[in-house]
């Protein structure tokens, strides 16, 4: 591999670390604002979603530099290809957070429903855990916190579809309440999408490893 | 450009669209199983699924194949990155296609309620639009034709707003319904995903052709 190519993916590696430091802070945020009804961290992922945005634009524009002027073959092209795709899904991620972020601040306007005590704090866990450990296997190459990421997501999973019961049961209890409720599951749902994108990642990551596809194995 | 590189172009074009089909009829079917109330429309959606996965498997490993072996450049080298992109979405609209019928099935079981008369006839039909044109943009490479179909996600968005209105009205007056309302508002945001996911693409015919990223312009 030449010094300039091997300079050049150090580079893209460090950008999509920051992204997702990036993307990272942007959920630890927006899950902040919901559980502590405060506007400042809505205000914090909203401030950051143009930086989020700009990146992801660079490190594609990155990605096709390096695949013209370098044309890099087996593990390098891997990396690349993983590369792109890594940075749709953080860019998606950072979207789902501003999302949350953004139910978090109607929900600000009403009075707070009862909920499942695994929304307010196991699947927020869960999920910053995914994100964290899925760019940890990314950046070490270690297919078995790859692994450990993916065996999280049904839990996740559980999680969410709880919620799908927990909010049927409060609005029909009580009928006024069914906005909110409706606001929270809204919000359940996108951590459970960051959960799969995370998923994705660790996919990925044993993909360039192992050089296996391991999407739709279930 | 060599006859080699030529001819895997072609081939992956012609595999991109053969997904784009079977993608284009899941989501027909699965639009049928929802406003027709018929489990046949559900198992045609399920039967397919796999197909549809195996296929992005093989279209990413042909995009990786091409890359390696012929080291495209320049408007080849953004077509295979486009196509990545673009066989990545439509997969994840396979994976909508089946969720709405997933949820059709569980509607089947329940009496139906009254619903807004765009969420029937009008989101479909704009959806299915989206889908069928944002592939032909991608063919014919027609930069209008993508920005047609970028500028109708506009009413996706409304009326899938509005129905989150009408649930929270349904379920307000009619707490016994609340299920079926909730159901009946997640097929809303998968159709509403699907459109997003089209306009991807769209935004992405538009870079291919002019070179200029247009995401994340609004």
């Amino acid at each position: 591999m030449s010094l300039h190519l091997q300079r050049d993916l150090e580079k893209l590696k460090k950008e999509i670390l920051k992204l997702g430091t990036m993307v990272e802070s942007a959920i630890n945020n927006a899950i902040l604002a919901l559980n502590n009804r405060e506007m400042s961290y809505v205000e914090e992922v909203l401030k950051h979603e143009d930086f989020i945005n700009e990146m992801e634009v660079k490190i594609e524009e990155d990605c096709l530099k390096i695949l013209a002027l370098h044309q890099p073959v087996a593990g390098d092209l891997r990396f690349i290809v993983v590369s792109l795709k890594v940075n749709n899904d953080l860019e998606r991620m950072g979207d789902f957070a501003k999302n949350i972020a953004k139910r978090a601040r109607e929900l600000m306007q009403e009075e707070p429903i009862p909920t499942l005590p695994e929304f307010v704090n196991e699947l927020p866990n869960l999920v910053r855990t995914m994100v964290r450990n899925s760019l940890d296997a990314l950046v070490k190459l270690d297919v078995n916190l790859a692994r450990e990421v993916i065996a999280m997501d049904d839990k996740v999973d559980e999680i969410n579809r709880a919620m799908y019961d927990e909010v049927t049961r409060v609005a029909t209890e009580n009928p006024a309440k069914t906005g909110v409720a409706i606001s929270l599951l809204s919000t359940s749902r996108y951590m459970e999408r960051i959960g799969d994108l995370s998923t994705n990642i660790a996919e990925d990551v044993i993909f360039m490893v192992e050089g296996r596809v391991i999407r739709h194995a279930d």
